[in-house]
């Protein structure tokens, strides 16, 4: 299994919420509950984009946004609650999650 | 190709440069000249530590540094300076260099 997926953002300011983690097993259940939180937090208000590796059991997903409170929102989100549960109990071995404020930014090329 | 790091680091606040990209193609050259620059920026003052998937032609690598100075000083090291032209021409089809102060840091099991 391996994906990548990256997003044109606005200017910084913005936070980014680097989120890099090791699975003990991945399974349907994980895949399904992986997309269907990309999906729920795109509806969440102050939600920018993100960017997402995976290779093998490992994954490295950076979610951005508006700011702090946001990303408060989107922690407590009843769903989102289940599944980090979920995760804990029976996906990852382990994790770092680390919030940011993103204070500049520089492309190359055509990212699109 | 396929590779997962990830560092323990000191509490925050401290910077990430989030860097994600996708290559046009990687040789042996490519493998050789990233290798060095790991092992350079290591020698940098200010580097905390690095987190790092590759996944085919895509990548993303977070390097983390104890301040701005410290990332400019990297930034602008001659060897570093070569390998960045030799990735503009002959590797990378596009990336993105997002700078960001870590403002919290939250651990989920034995990361070692």
């Amino acid at each position: 299994m391996s994906s990548f997926f990256r997003e044109q953002l606005p200017e910084p300011p913005y936070y980014a919420v680097i989120f890099s983690s090791l699975k003990k097993r991945i399974d349907s259940e994980y895949q399904a509950t992986a997309e269907k939180m990309i999906e729920l937090a795109k509806t969440m208000p102050g939600f920018l984009g993100y960017e997402s590796i995976s290779s093998e059991l490992a994954s490295i997903t950076i979610s951005y946004w508006t700011d702090l409170e946001s990303i408060a929102n989107w922690k407590h989100h009843p769903d989102h609650l289940k599944a980090q549960e979920r995760g804990k109990s029976e996906w990852y071995e382990s994790y770092t999650i680390r919030i940011s404020r993103v204070e500049s930014n520089h492309e190359f090329g055509r990212l699109f």
